[in-house]
């Protein structure tokens, strides 16, 4: 394991925090021939910044982001930070022929995502986006089974993302974790935070969305800016709900919003075919429920609760023994092993920056339809 | 309980089953002033006329409805024939003073269901719709906590209804059972047969939908005719999604389709408020799943199954014991028990033909929105 | 259907009320020969009779059960009234040669049992002793599904019944209802009451219980008898858990309380075999829970949870439509199909009251080891 | 954090990677002083040790563990071997005045397990058995809320773990981790390795175990032996039953087996108290089920899911955000942490290997139990 891929951070939030995690566990759990180093990392205040780099063990910390792009002994920049900056980094990080794994949404529009796309492919480097809920291995089974044909022609999707966390009006936007509420920052709401993923998914298993009807709410008009000190008018969208097409001829059914009292992280999908149907939870993400018709006597067909914990099912013969669960942070240690896979093999893991900008695609269409009312084509190319 | 009520049932199918059942109960449960009494029976088929009467013990059978409709010896008429003859029946029985008890939808089209409003009004004679799901113990309770403010401000309501029983293009349509895939003779496909119940829930739980956007869609284009043994085409909605806006600010979501594989009756709704949240499935009906945030510790909050089985549960003290379930049918007998109680109390008992009037409005809307792909308002005065 | 049964119903408690609503409506769901009709009804308090066959239809009502089980307009004597009063109800009913329908347990002890199966073998008269759970529709399709083989060689049976209406002290013993607490009326606590069930269903599915260790509880030592009206020393077991062998091989786990909180009739059994699994809830009881192990493959393999209400499972092609649920009540009408069915065949529906010996002999056995604290034998032949 | 933990570990097995894994995450997630250094470890086969060390990141591997006992720059021995290797492992490590973290069960016999104590004592060397999972954030949560009276005088517990690995005869016995089935290796079956968890968890939430009576059989009764190569007798119990009776005088139901066809790792317990109740499942693990009964109206009572992943519960603010799960793994982390946290503070933390051996007496009244067939005094002091 003489090979290294050493990584260089931007960001220390939230997300920082479970790239970091996985980036050093791989070489715990999965058999790939590099070895992750994690090399340095930087951010916006000092102190955060080291504390940071303590805590995860990366060898150095930088003052600025640029310093880290331009740094010879370091082969991945891991990109944690705002929506809003995703770009800039990405496109230098290419352009300093650097791997480029980027948090979602891929950036806050379909403009700004396009010349991500074409800076890592003019670069010929690595690049991924990091819709980690692919890698839980609940959903890959999904995967499997849908093209294995398990549920045949496919009638009904639906995916939700329920949380409650900005009910209270006093909940403030911008600065940390609260950027997300901060439009500027953030580009949209629940529609990029969150939707991002359920399409992401949607998109995987089911195909293109090509059309979509939208309905968007800001139910708080108002908040405190964290940044300015003043009560702002809140730019993002608080929910969205759309209705959509699939190129395939199925419909579908998407909700999101921060206003359900009693979820926190209910990210959900069912997709209902002529021959079975599947759901999932993120709540409970231990599970897969599958309805098989084909193949079953009419008076024991049922859902099956899947415990997706064997070893063969996806990922799991990495982990421990039947039975015992892994939790939400496996899904980027997975995500990462199939990344560093695909660097080894030439084979690029999904999703690339080029997938990534699908989704980008049906979010703008989907934040359009709020505003038009109107059905709107997404021109998704997959 | 010398005072009779005199049932004069029009039909003999599934819905006149539930009807007659309820009939048939109804002072074995609840301790009402009048004694429920089957006088007559009529439909389409002698021979199933007859068995039909013989197996619930109607009195006699008559050849036509107009000779029920007119019998001196009957008070309610009792419509359980497809939506398409609805009208006739209900006016005539309330030119003729009788109470009118009708299947839902109440019509095919507002028009139609407005001159049936029209008539009860003018005759002044009871009547009601039968959304009998108002009468689950579970939804009568979510009504009575919503009504108390224990989820406080409503920010979301979702709600379904997926059956999978349409998928094979071999089910035909027309006749029996199967009316309901004539849309000559439902007027709607799912729209009418399924979220009627859930609209009217949603409307009677949340106030008035005011504005909706939609998809509908019709897998399967053609199907054997039953009556013409023709293949025809289908000119029903296979499925309806539909967003909308309530009065009070709060946004819906609602599905249906027959083709959600591993779905027979999945009716659920969820609403979610300010301080709390509900949450129901028709497939385990003995549930409500409440949510309640204010008042709870927030390391032991989480959701509650309430077995509504005891005796404080709306209904339930006319049943069993605290555990043991009631079924489907008994919805159909609180129903019929809260008409005889506004019967005898002159406080007529919800929903009158006029409130199942607005259900109308909404589905109206959501098909015209299918057509149009637009916004379109539903004009409900609730 | 000019064939009649007359029932002379004793008892106007919860069991009688049961057992009359199941005669009122066997004849509007299930195509037997004979027309049930409710003739007589008996009890302590004339008021109350008079009240019960008011409500229910009884014909008449009489003073003494001496009379009805001697009246030649009766077929079949149904007996539900409390335990200590079977016997001798039952064994006159077969001496007059009348069908005997009786609650469950059949009596206080295996010796009064005993004379009841010696008399109506005797008399040689259709007897059932009411073990009503057997006639849920999961459980029968489990039965079935059992003996179809799917479950193979059993390795593991558990059961349970947990109640918690008596937790507070100041539930009082006797009368009414609370004969169940009265050690004198009762004969046990809820070995009898409870277990009871649970044993019949055990030995349905899996075969003669022979051994047998407990542990019997009485948690609250002292209750206000109502009859005598002074603190009484409480004479039944409140708890009762025992271990068991069956004569197959498999072990046996069983558990009653009236002191778990939360539970008002968590009435489940669960049974693990080589090749599958099958598992059971009352307070949901529109459900089986299936693992089938057997014909699956390794990665979807899952808990199934069957939704028994399809027209193809046991006893719901008398009903509604699929995803509609029976209730509890329910389970009484199936058994009186089956009793009915019987009496027309000539082959005798079970249990029959030589059946109800067994589960007896299996519950005195229990409460014999709760006294010795040793393995007993329980001398079941099956 | 220049104070350190220098960990030598004994084994490479399942366990050892559990622990493996919790040590390199514990400065990733906890803020305690010391750091911890993987130093060294050992097992049998010398290729495979040296495989563990480089996945895992031990600095040097050793051929014997005597070596690592003895090195002075070892200050934890961490015992992941088989039982029968426990006590003389540990004895030398407490004469060495090392720290000693052992796996469960302590030892095969309460003799055994009795010098361990003596000897760690005597050494007054930190000292901790790894019953991992009373730091499940759900099972510690459940521990909080005992504590705090939430659910009064306890009459019930109930505890299983139901596993279906070895049902087929063709599973050897032997060598790997399949010591666990061969008696002389593991000193017991179901009852050390899967009941021992429920008793530890048991006696923490509801006092000691006085007294027990059990069923235990032996389904397979030969298998091959791995290591000699011939079929040879099996000395473990395949499964277990037991019920007890607790100082408390609530009453214990407990049960284990390998042959509970689809229970991968089904471990639950269950207790009932006078205010309130408690459910857990460890397949589940992200929830505790509460039902309230002091302090909510008896119309919305219910059973509660607690999602435990929030920052306010146990553990859960090192970790992620609101709804996101984690694993398995993390109870040894958090146990970790405990531990390190106790050395910190000279409190040690539970359960020590006192602790442990009381769990073990109560392990070894079973087994007695089993073979005599009368209850059996525990001898538990806590």
């Amino acid at each position: 394991m003489s090979k290294q891929l050493r990584v260089g951070m931007i960001g220390y939030g939230f997300m920082a925090r479970t790239h970091s995690n996985a980036h050093n566990r791989l070489n715990n759990f999965f058999p790939v021939e590099h070895k992750i180093v994690l090399k340095a990392c930087t951010g916006l205040e000092a102190d955060k910044v080291s504390q940071f780099a303590a805590t995860w063990g990366y060898e150095r910390t930088e003052d600025d982001w640029r310093k880290i792009v331009a740094a010879d002994d370091i082969d991945i920049i891991d990109i944690c930070t705002p929506n809003n900056t995703h770009a800039e980094i990405a496109i230098a990080a290419a352009e300093a022929g650097k791997m480029v794994f980027c948090e979602k949404p891929l950036a806050r529009t379909v403009a700004e995502a396009q010349t991500m796309v074409d800076a890592v492919e003019k670069a010929g480097v690595p690049n991924m986006v990091s819709f980690n809920y692919r890698r839980v291995p609940a959903i890959t089974l999904a995967k499997q089974m849908i093209d294995a044909g398990r549920i045949g022609r496919p009638f009904h999707f639906r995916a939700n993302f329920l949380q409650d966390w900005t009910i209270s009006p006093d909940v403030p936007q911008g600065g940390d974790a609260l950027w997300r509420l901060d439009v500027k920052a953030a580009g949209s709401g629940v529609t990029g935070d969150l939707l991002a993923h359920n399409i992401d998914v949607a998109m995987w298993l089911n195909g293109p969305i090509t059309r979509v009807t939208a309905k968007t709410e800001t139910f708080v008009k108002e908040r405190m800016h964290n940044i300015t000190g003043k009560m702002e008018p809140v730019g993002i969208d608080d929910a969205c709900l759309f209705i959509c097409e699939f190129a395939n001829g199925s419909l579908g059914l998407f909700e999101s919003t921060r206003y359900a009292r009693g979820h926190k992280a209910l990210k959900t999908f069912e997709m209902n075919g002529e021959n079975g149907s599947l759901a999932f939870n993120l709540e409970e993400m231990e599970y897969l429920d599958f309805f098989e018709y084909k193949g079953t006597e009419a008076d024991t067909r049922g859902w099956r609760r899947i415990h997706v914990t064997n070893g063969e099912h996806p990922y799991m013969n990495r982990y421990w023994v039947p039975g015992l669960v892994i939790g939400y942070e496996h899904s980027f240690l997975n995500a990462l092993a199939d990344f560093v896979a695909g660097v080894e093999s030439g084979v690029p893991a999904e999703p690339t920056f080029r997938t990534g900008l699908q989704t980008q695609k049906v979010c703008e269409a989907v934040l359009k339809s709020g505003r038009t009312g109107a059905w709107e084509e997404t021109g998704v190319e997959l």
